[in-house]
């Protein structure tokens, strides 16, 4: 058995069953030992930064990483954005980094570079694996370290002759770890703070936004009053019929703002205070005025269920029902295709347990809040703000659960990061329904010029923000690819065409053409 | 004048007349100030692999460099894989990546990462502006540096807060810096070398395959015998009628091995001993036999064309004429389209004067030999290994160039990685021919599968290899971003296709189904 041999049975005998592929003459030995597995799928994707996407999108929804399979230092830097992406996420994502042989490195061979520098920004773990002996131990390391929870971005090199060479055998299945429990005095602590009387926010984020801790959390507003705010970019939420409503913190400063007006305390579960997305002269970077009481409850890698339960016990506040949403559509749009009349068809028709992976950027915002009383849904957002997420993560989430349907609501500049996406999803017969929100710019730069203070807006200056000029033809791009498409100039052809996709199964887009 | 301008106006005091952006909003006051300037153009990219690519190629066909604009760490690894491809080249590139203000960086706001880290491996100068009265001289750094011949890549950072506060003045124009000239001693050496009788090889790379520095080289062959080869992957050659021949190294260790046979010496040209580009299993990493005497004339930064003529001078070589190649066009290729009818067909059209931006892998690997006496034309080649640099070098040629034909060969594979250019060929509406050599598989790795000793070719392993399924439709994808295109599936159709793209000026994209 060859390194990459033991290596894949370590992965598989732990639990890894997809691997995201981009090979290259570096990874054949990794190649060959998946094409002689029928325990793990392979899903080629045409650019690594679709594999890292997909990683990401798959971990949101199992709980457990796949594995990517990159080319060398540049397909890492491929795929590095959307690992950005993961890592904010805290995605349980394993990147299999092929390199030149140990002893070829010195060579300074074209494709040489620091894998090690580029890889330390985007990885959690990192490990180069310097013998085929090292390697299976090595990638038991890189799945414990990917399922510390919610999960981590574990990066493993394999230099080619790592690969090739004869290696010892492959590691059985581990433990895997479990998520650290708060301590009694974060709990005591968060209690005294709600019932002090001091207007207070609890901030939930990451694990936090499961359907169980939104009930916990529900019950302790019930007994406290706190007002219950998520981050503003979530990896995953439960929403719709059924589910308990959360507000989410506003992107910009000025909604923010609004949102915490006269908060005195702020209880963190799952997540960090909130900051700025952006600095902005003359405007503070900490969300929170400066004098907050600031009370961490449970960290990203704590157990926040475990911890919103015992708070619920510590506060007596069993005895609340949850408050769960009874389902109320809003009405299709009519007419021209606007903010709102897109965001109301597509909240109309939401099927029933529709994952939604939301890159719908500014023309896309309304989306979230209209749908919050839809159907039953899971809700992924863009975490680290490298657009480009979108389209890759919808694959992700698709190979994850084949019986769900997938929505991508995807802004145009976004999806042309990482188009390439929809062969993948044609080659799969993945059932996404990808609709491209086409405004034809990149809307929220002209927003953020005025807001940035940099006052002279020339043409030029705009021009650099326009996607227009020629505008992108969306349907002759994913038929290009063998993706199904049409666009849809108002709301009636809109609605015919989402419903008509919802029907089937298999990959489509829609082109929203918006103002 | 806050720090954004007065930096962009040390560009331009110092030579920087070309900006390939995607900028997010801690770019703004950058996007401001070129906005109001009429001294830099502008080109928006829909992605950074773009970006970077483009400025490699402007950089290869002007010998200054053009700037990048990204935003902030994912922006900069976008980028990165082109370069890389740019550093390997040692292309002119200057690198300007926003970053968060620098007081906002300790909040780990989502776009935060370690940009450094990032930036170190594809940057050979690299700094933070801390503030705005340390921009303007930080550019003019960058810009330096990026000028030390025959190129390097700069990278220069900029918070937020360094962009929109106040600034000094613009940093006027500078010298800058000339490539070293080598010592006496490493010329008599060469000379000694060539004289002794022994089977020597020249080898030449990167600033040694100018026109000139050919004629020299071949009157160096004349008076001595020396074989003359050049680098397997270059940056830029200059080819055709008029110009000196070289044969270029081999890809495949095999057929490097049979070019070396029986060499004794070498003399490097602006260029380092040869490697193999990949390790495989029992075979040596450098394809000079052990034992070889390794002489350097002139290094990668060094003035290859003074160091050549004092060869010359050295070997009382003057007196040769350089024999220059004489026009000799193949018939254009008939009937199915295979490597060689295409090859054939491309030398015989190619226009005069043409830039020549190579990415076409197996498919395209005839283009270069039969093309050897074609009209004259520069060849841009793939340095770095990394796929997708064609479509972007082809922007940033045809910007550097725009009274020139860029023609770019390319295989599908590498296209999908940076498809997104072909927008901005439309936008700009630039005089490029992109030739899509589409074989509809990752060939190169079946071919390698077998040569890295990876013997267990089962379907599912080829299917990693494999484009097909759905087959890509370029027609489709090249007008869906505004560009002209057609399908040719015989060389009747390629040839009339490929001619009529030449009489017309602007984009155009051909599609050349391939075995």
């Amino acid at each position: 058995m060859n390194g990459a041999e033991s290596m894949l049975q370590t992965l598989i005998n732990n639990g890894v069953e997809v691997c995201f592929a981009n090979p290259g003459t570096s990874e054949m030995h990794m190649v060959a030992a998946m094409g002689k597995s029928d325990q793990i799928r392979s899903v080629l994707c045409l650019f690594e930064g679709v594999c890292s996407g997909a990683a990401d999108g798959y971990g949101r929804m199992t709980g457990k990483p796949a594995c990517t399979l990159l080319h060398l230092g540049p397909g890492l830097s491929n795929a590095s954005a959307n690992l950005h992406n993961a890592k904010k996420a805290y995605s349980p994502v394993i990147n299999l980094v092929g390199d030149h042989a140990t002893y070829h490195k010195k060579f300074d061979a074209p494709l040489t570079s620091d894998i090690i520098s580029l890889a330390k920004p985007v990885s959690n773990w990192l490990e180069v694996a310097g013998s085929a002996a090292e390697l299976p131990s090595a990638a038991a390391g890189a799945v414990y370290a990917a399922n510390i929870s919610p999960g981590q971005v574990s990066t493993l090199v394999v230099p080619a002759d790592s690969a090739w060479d004869t290696s010892t055998r492959p590691v059985k299945k581990q433990p895997l770890p479990a998520a650290t429990l708060v301590k009694d005095q974060a709990v005591t602590a968060a209690a005294q703070l709600l019932k002090n009387g001091k207007p207070s926010i609890m901030l939930l984020g990451n694990s936090a936004l499961s359907e169980r801790a939104l009930e916990l959390a529900d019950q302790i507003v019930q007994a406290t009053g706190v007002k219950l705010l998520s981050d503003t970019f979530i990896p995953r939420q439960a929403r719709g019929e059924g589910r308990c409503k959360i507000e989410r913190l506003g992107y910009f400063s000025e909604q923010a703002e609004a949102q915490i007006d006269g908060i005195k305390q702020w209880v963190m579960v799952g997540t960090k205070a909130p900051v700025a997305f952006f600095a902005y002269p003359e405007k503070a970077s900490a969300l929170y005025p400066e004098g907050s009481t600031l009370h961490t409850l449970a960290q990203v890698h704590d157990n926040t269920e475990d911890a919103l339960q015992r708070l619920v016990t510590e506060l007596a506040a069993d005895s609340f029902e949850p408050r769960k949403i009874i389902k109320c559509l809003p009405e299709p749009g009519t007419g021209d295709l606007d903010m709102v009349s897109l965001a109301n068809s597509f909240a109309h028709y939401l099927p029933n347990n529709a994952i939604v992976v939301d890159e719908g950027a500014t023309a896309g915002a309304l989306c979230g809040p209209l749908s919050e009383t839809a159907e039953r849904h899971d809700w992924l957002g863009l975490t680290g703000g490298s657009i480009g997420y979108g389209l890759p993560a919808a694959i992700g989430a698709a190979v994850a659960c084949p019986d769900r349907k997938v929505i991508c609501l995807h802004g145009d500049g976004g999806a042309m990061y990482t188009i390439q996406s929809l062969w993948t999803m044609a080659r799969e017969q993945l059932d996404i329904c990808v609709i491209i929100l086409a405004n034809r710019k990149y809307q929220i730069l002209q927003i953020e010029l005025s807001r940035v203070g940099a006052e002279a807006v020339s043409e030029k200056t705009l021009e650099m923000m326009d996607l227009g000029n020629p505008d992108l033809d969306f349907v002759q791009i994913a038929e290009g690819m063998g993706v199904k498409a049409s666009r849809a100039e108002n709301s009636e052809q809109f609605n015919q065409m989402y419903a008509d996709a919802l029907k089937e199964s298999g990959p489509s887009l829609i082109e929203a053409v918006m103002p």
